[in-house]
């Protein structure tokens, strides 16, 4: 077996660890700036989070079973705060639920999550996770510039 | 032996791409901006970078054999842009010579690099490569409101 740098259960610890993290920063937006703060015409942070939760299930959902099936995104509707938290508990459910059931050797297989990208599984998965760790960075910005506080980046 | 999500291989290179990444966004700012620019009073790039480039030797070293010795940060100084590439380019054969050489066990060993915080090893690593991505993201932010263009997120 090859080495093991990280187990499939510290991966679901360290996504788990930065999703509690991100949903501390969107807390963090007052209702009116999740979508309505746009500096310089970049994307809103709910847009941004739009984004990472309408790809979270099909990421896992791939990990699994190769059924790779991404959409749209889905950042071009607004929604409440409120109603932005709920989609992200419901992605983060699919993680906790899905992720657990993926088989440790397909981590390291080689699967090609769009045309004309291959790569481990696990490399799909991080690259993932650290989208949501640059929009969140993005977002740490978005509240300082709006005077707000963001969390403590190292408590997860 | 424990089942694998990630190969040391294959986190050298998740860390290495991340890099390349991070150094192409240093040399998107210009010269002034790069520690010029500190809009309502957060940090510089420059000096996120630094941060950065002063601890990644220790982590490495600390990964390799537990001699965990951080120092100050060294983000209170200004250097020119070409010495900070030059610095950055330093931290980056820190981690290429000294990651290959950690016994493979040691990822997975329980460690504790600062005081007070027991984790193993690849935790500590993933944690100071995701603090590097979430400054990037910061530093994206802070080149759309100069009014450059930061270089595609998915080219590693």
């Amino acid at each position: 077996m090859a080495d093991t740098a990280l187990t499939p259960e510290a991966l679901l610890a360290h996504w788990r660890g930065h999703r509690r993290l991100t949903r501390r920063t969107i807390e963090a937006f007052a209702e009116r700036d999740l979508f309505g703060f746009t500096p310089t015409d970049m994307r809103s942070f709910g847009a941004m989070m739009l984004e990472v939760i309408a790809l979270t299930k099909p990421v896992v959902e791939g990990a699994l079973d190769g059924s790779w099936h991404f959409g749209r995104g889905g950042g071009d509707v607004e929604v409440s705060k409120a109603e932005l938290l709920v989609a992200f508990d419901e992605a983060d459910a699919a993680i906790a639920e899905t992720l657990p059931q993926v088989p440790p050797e397909r981590f390291l297989e080689v699967d090609a999550p769009i045309p004309g990208r291959s790569e481990p599984v696990v490399s799909t998965l991080l690259y993932f996770i650290d989208n949501e760790i640059h929009h969140r960075g993005q977002g740490y910005v978005y509240l300082r510039l709006l005077g707000m506080e963001p969390p403590p980046f190292y408590v997860r």
